[in-house]
């Protein structure tokens, strides 16, 4: 073995320091491997942006050395920057059927056709260059998620990927305990773990936990219950079926996302529904109330959703009746609680019942307490540790955990996207940085809204525009026409005529001091006509609109 | 008595639906008086807009029978919308000494120089008009917070203002128990009741608790606190001082509002700090790390707050060091979970140990929970019963505890801002509406903000504008110049030539149409413009910026 192949790299290129977007490359000589490529959701400063994904110019150009894409599971923040990576990128991509059957819904909405994907399941090796790549069954709120191991030539690395300890899965697959000590007992050199909650102390609860709130809430329901959820988190909606067949109500299914999960996970298995038990929304007035259940999205209060649809009394085909028993079986993401809530208002006024806080027992987290996160490291006891998947804090959190265990504290690593780690056999460190960073995609441009573009839009919604236009005549520079003031944003147009009147007088003046100091250049009469209104205008509003004045040649 | 006198009407202007913006009027014949007078911050959606207050137009149409205002306490959802109100309504204002304080500061920031206040204490009784006035001391999380009475000819009106019950409060001055259980005695006709947390169970803790872990984390801390929290909590503010003197430690503030408060409520004497405790924020690097407290603002990560800035490494004064302890004494409001976890997240990037957690210990509510408000409706018995200050599902449960406890369904009103509530001696129902709402604040305008701007400014956030400009003869209507384009926040103008070179082409187009159509009307050609345009971009880049052509006239 030469000195060369005795390393080897990690680079997160997404989901440090933020919750999203996760995708890390595994690099050993010319041989790279990549663990997941998600997206997030854009920031409230980002205006305009639809959703966010890695910048993965690195991976463009090593384009030749990248051999595979592998995917823990099948939610958004895993997945979702593949149709952009396989656009540029031929590369395999290997995930459990569930996370492949919702990949193949994204990738044929994003307009990619052909994509090389291989199923994998828990219990298989493949050897994909220097790597020998295995899976570890794990626990998380959607099916079939995996933690990936790799062992290479310099050590093994294990990325745990988003996992939770559930002891009574609704599956009654349990996390693969045996697996992860026995990697343990032969030696791991670097452990990669999910830092989401890390902040919070003791143990997550059992997905069961949520069945038997269902039940006691169907028990009491007198009429119809709708229950709104993440789509992909299919135990629960098993259990929401489960409990519907039990009470004898039909169950409904509402929602894009919900119907294609729903489609995709029967047809795979995860969900058993039996004969009868599904109908059509369109059917569900042929019941009475007391014999429906309606699974639905929007618990996150998202605006077009079905549920928020229902709330605002504008849903085609549901109608909120007084007395039906609305559930969020689920919590705000962080910069969601607002929406939510209004949600939940328009559900009260609309006579439901809603039953949403986080002590209902309806929903529960899918990532790993402190005391999971504690067995995790000690099951598998690391060399090295690098905390992932969470926000600074949590990081910071987790790190400090596992030195609490005995992880010296230079073998923890807190990382940031772009950054190079090196480990050899028995050393590690930060070595360097790699382009990293958010790709913003708006429409159909993928990375090139920047930031004139981001701070542009931002003066915009603040204040709006003032824009004023000038002809000039090209002999001699003369105005032949305006200037002619257009505002939007700015402020309502009907009633400041005065404040418009005063304004032309200003770019009047501002053209006349440049006649005057001989300047018959465009830019310095743009630059002083912008100037000059700028400071009337604050003067007079305490505003700052954006001033665009513009000089057209006759 | 007339038939006329046996009426009173509850207007409530603001709070009800909502967080904030708290106005209340009641009108008995020709005399009106108000409780209340607040702000609420701008919602997400309301692009550009420094602060939201009621709209008071209702008062202003009545201003001969506004007799006075008066406010519970010094917090800005109650007092913020006075600076305005009294610009146009002359009235006196009432109010404890240190909620006229904060108040006095607040009209000399927005040019008020007269205004007609009066302190008052719980205890007090005032005869205005028809009513006559008193006020029973509740707890809160500002000092001297009052409940209102109204004693008028058709029955008693109370009013709870925010309160919590603290069996041990840091001022020791409890709940006026026996003052509430005596006007339940005598009758109350109308309560009106604080909800905001009327979706928690049990009790809220004694802002006591807090100084218990202050004491604990002050006795652990190796080297300078610093403790964020609301300016005006003067309890908390007390409870770190006392901590500080026991512990040896200096105290320094920074933060423009916590140096006017700690001024204010020293002066007033709700502040007790021994000599020589309080030291120049310019001190502190005279005193070794473990002999310093520093109280600051920025517990809700406003991003130009004095604790942000610190966390950015971008404050004149305080730079933070590694083994800093930061207490974010307060939880975030609804909105403000993000600012605040970036605030977080850069503290322990900068090395500081970080405290923020609700479980810590170091932040208890303001607000009673579901227990409190049982022990005022039991204590007060009131006949009819208004839930107010609260988002709608809040009132929602405020008004079935109130059922759950004995008061009929039918005399509970879950009214909204503008409603007409009218009371005798034994009926009590909603008869109207009058004008209420937002008045939007943007700089130097009230109310001048409305739907069209807002649309505006929206549309101009998420994709820009594209200007077209085109100069036209005015003898034969034929294009002498142009099109001109320019754009903002659309797309990044460089990488863009070819875009905007085929924008023009189909501007081209849409003259060319309206020419041949003999069309030279400017509206026609305008929107012609618009609609190619438009369609054009949108498929090229499904963005849909604001087109606005311009015609000039030479």
């Amino acid at each position: 073995m030469t000195k060369q192949t005795e390393k080897i790299q990690i680079i997160p290129l997404g989901g440090l320091g933020e919750i999203g977007k996760n995708m890390t490359v595994f690099r050993y000589g010319d041989d790279m491997i990549v663990i997941d490529a998600g997206l997030m959701f854009p920031e409230d400063d980002m205006l305009g942006i639809d959703l966010v994904i890695p910048d993965y110019s690195y991976l463009v150009e090593n384009k030749d050395k990248v051999r595979a894409i592998f995917i823990t599971h099948g939610h958004e923040d895993h997945i979702g920057a593949l149709p952009f990576v396989l656009k540029e990128l031929e590369v395999p991509v290997y995930g459990t059927p569930l996370a492949l059957g919702i990949l193949q819904g994204r990738l044929k909405e994003k307009g990619v056709s052909t994509a090389d994907l291989h199923p994998i399941k828990p219990g298989d090796q493949h050897q994909i260059g220097s790597f020998t790549i295995g899976f570890i069954r794990v626990n998380h709120s959607i099916a079939d998620a995996v933690a990936i191991y790799l062992k290479t030539p310099v050590g093994t690395i294990l990325h745990t990927g988003d996992f939770k300890i559930d002891h009574t899965p609704v599956d009654g697959q349990v996390t693969g305990f045996h697996r992860f000590a026995e990697l343990g007992d032969e030696g791991v050199l670097v452990m990669l773990s999910d830092s989401t909650n890390a902040e919070r102390p003791g143990f997550t609860k059992s997905e069961r936990c949520v069945g038997e709130s269902f039940d006691e809430k169907f028990r009491a329901a007198q009429n119809r219950i709708i229950i709104a959820s993440f789509s992909s988190n299919v135990h629960r909606l098993q259990q929401a079926i489960d409990a519907a067949f039990k009470y004898g109500r039909k169950v409904a299914v509402v929602g894009r996302s919900m119907l294609n999960v729903v489609g995709i996970a029967m047809e795979l298995g995860y969900l058993k529904v039996a004969d009868g038990v599904l109908i059509d929304i369109s059917e569900i007035n042929n019941y009475p109330p007391n014999r429906i259940v309606i699974l639905t999205t929007g618990s996150q209060g998202e605006p077009m959703s079905a549920l928020t649809r229902m709330a605002m009394a504008d849903h085609r085909k549901v109608e909120i009746l007084p007395g039906d028993t609305v559930m969020i079986s689920a919590t705000p993401i962080p910069g969601n609680e607002k929406l939510v809530a209004r949600t939940v208002d328009y559900l009260f006024k609309q006579g439901a019942d809603v039953i949403y806080d986080s002590s209902s027992g309806i929903h529960v987290s899918g990532h790993g307490s402190q005391e999971e996160l504690k067995l995790m490291l000690n099951l598998v006891r690391p060399k090295y540790f690098i905390p992932v998947h969470g926000e600074y804090r949590m990081l910071k959190l987790h790190a400090k955990i596992a030195q609490d265990l005995g992880i010296p504290k230079e073998n923890t690593f807190i990382a940031e996207n772009g950054s190079v780690l090196e480990f050899t056999a028995d050393s590690g460190a930060m070595v360097g940085k790699v382009n990293a960073g958010a790709l913003l995609v708006d429409g159909l441009g993928v990375g090139d809204i920047g930031n004139i573009v981001m701070r542009d839009r931002r003066q915009l919604s603040q204040d709006g525009i003032l824009i004023a236009v000038i002809a000039m005549d090209k002999e001699n520079g003369c105005v032949v026409s305006g200037p002619e003031i257009v505002s939007r944003g700015f402020v309502y147009v009907r009633e400041s005529e005065q404040l418009m009147e005063e304004a032309r007088a200003k770019i009047q003046e501002a053209l006349d001091r440049c006649e005057a100091s001989g300047s018959s250049d465009w830019g310095t009469i743009k630059n002083s006509v912008r100037d000059i209104l700028g400071k009337f205008l604050y003067e007079k509003t305490r505003r700052r609109p954006m001033i665009m004045p513009i000089i057209l040649e006759v």
